[in-house]
């Protein structure tokens, strides 16, 4: 798919992941829950898996919670928290600018009786220190916040985010879809307390995620899927060893260098008359380019007819303007001039 | 793995699966969310992999929701529809003799206030249709049966339950994991409200099973995993094409034939003094074999280095005889001395 710019979707499966993949599917298919050699060589495999992705942010492999995507982490992050603290209930601090799944997520805890706090963004799509902090209250029991956003690539300062949890001794949630490779991350010198991962914004399968939680086993989280005992007792489902030991792959080759894709777009897009989104903090590889006017727009899709989106590709589907668009100040009418333009990854030095 | 007699918890992903997994993972690796063209085909290609599987079933595509294996399914099942009588809670009918991922899921919907009753099976690990009548009261919201042990291969009765489910206007829900493809489901004559499946049993990739979900859109299941949308609003997450793809493979090319491991089997094990358990209602290729003597167990596993499982895979790791040895009324003594052999699985004929 040579006019692919939608990484932000989704990333081809490397040559590394799926030579990687291959003898978990072929050679030894076991379930790593078998007691048998061929069954401990698969667990084997997955503890290797582990100590490399934990490794990549300063965790303890026994922190790497192994999921079908981000998706189930956030899920797991957010629900396995609240279902602790069902009968107290309490609050929980989010942005207005987070995905879908975390959005939903929350709305379904306000639902049976949690309160939600929904920050708002500047106009570069950042949530401050400041509002979190403003945010606190006595019974707030999560503070949960993205690192890099999906449609605008916008880089929040999670640090600090990090840091007001640890003050008040509440725990902090990121989801890393976006950035974990892409950025340095240490869960430690970020006070993370838990933090979703997904295989394929990385080069690697469909299908496999993970959840970093500090302290796993004695974390209280409550299972979203209660099962035989695997990963530590807070997921269950036989472990998909392919997966796993493709994301490990995935993390490992991650590219530090970009395509000339990159040297093409930015000399494309020159040609155009528009603005970036976001503009003071953003990864170099995700791009929200409203164009100056729907002349532009059909001038850009004409000459370049780019497999790409407008939003993320969860609201791809709708009509209306994405939730983050609006929550950026854009009217209707600009968000429709609006395209997100996504780049082959690679992992990026911000200092 | 030449050696390997655990087709149980886990077989090999077929050629043909691998096969046709392999253009969605390197041709077209867009996200199906995606509005594109690349999208579109990702999204179609999963449309089709669900007629194809509601078809084996008698049930309709959109009753297909794609999961992370049967253990995902089973929560949903189960946690779905607990959430959505989170206020007035609710009395479910199961049996002791569940997969552990059911079993740790009642007990965690107990902790939040649900009751549960667990039917004991007869020492031929069979629940009776009696003993679910019995236990209706009358706020039962679910019964869950699973079609096939996975440890013994017995068969259950689950017209008979769905039949009683259907007089009181109580949801029926049966873990198929060890049946689906192996024995004829029709889930309208059989009354079934909700069905799990899994790939992994059946030479599908690990990492991919299904929730059949009667009416799925007018459900009012509460998703387990929220998200952006897919799945008729019921599991969020991107939507795995490649693994969908070969569990739709693996039903189409799932074989109607034993391979000659079943002979060799047979001959091997008429040697050995020992009692098959669970012998009136199985299926052909799970065998609970209980050796009579220490002896005899010694004298077998030194013949025959197989690859087995004293009890299902999620039991392998702990030393105490497995839950469902225990539920049929075996001691410790002589779960010890009881193998489970699994041979490669396929469509047997029940009538």
């Amino acid at each position: 798919m040579n006019n692919y710019f939608d990484y932000a979707a989704s990333t081809p499966i490397s040559q590394h992941v799926l030579e990687a993949m291959k003898p978990w599917e072929t050679d030894n298919f076991a379930n790593a829950s078998s007691a048998h050699q061929a069954g401990r060589a698969s667990y084997q495999a997955i503890q290797q898996a582990r100590e490399l992705i934990a490794d990549k942010i300063g965790a303890l492999p026994s922190e790497i919670i192994f999921t079908s995507g981000a998706s189930e982490a956030n899920n797991l992050a957010l629900k396995g928290l609240a279902f602790k603290h069902l009968d107290k209930k309490g609050h929980i601090i989010t942005s207005s600018i987070e995905h879908k799944c975390i959005l939903n997520t929350c709305a379904f805890l306000e639902s049976i009786g949690f309160d939600v706090t929904y920050l708002d963004p500047d106009s570069q799509g950042r949530i401050s220190a400041e509002s979190v902090q403003e945010a606190v209250r006595k019974n707030t029991v999560l503070i949960s916040i993205h690192h890099v956003n999906n449609e605008l690539g916008t880089i929040q300062p999670i640090e600090a985010f990090g840091a007001i949890a640890f003050e008040h001794n509440i725990l902090f949630h990121t989801d890393a879809a976006q950035s974990f490779c892409k950025c340095d991350i240490d869960v430690d010198d970020m006070d993370i307390d838990m933090l979703s991962l997904s295989g394929h914004k990385i080069y690697g399968p469909k299908g496999i995620g993970a959840l970093y939680v500090r302290n796993a086993r004695d974390s209280e989280l409550v299972p979203l899927i209660h099962g035989g005992g695997q990963e530590a007792g807070l997921r269950g489902g036989t472990s998909p060893t392919p997966l796993i030991v493709g994301l490990a792959a995935a993390v490992e080759h991650y590219p530090t260098e970009p395509t000339p894709d990159e040297q093409n777009f930015l000399a494309a897009i020159k040609q155009f008359a528009c603005e970036r989104n976001g503009s003071a903090y953003v990864v170099p590889t995700t791009w929200s380019v409203t164009f100056t006017s729907d002349h532009e727009v059909k001038r850009f899709t004409s000459n370049y007819p780019w497999l790409i989106s407008q939003g993320s590709a969860c609201n791809a589907l709708s009509n209306v303007a994405s939730h983050v668009l609006t929550a950026i100040g854009m009217t209707e009418e600009v968000a429709r001039r609006t395209y997100r333009i996504s780049l082959p990854p690679y992992r990026i030095n911000e200092k």
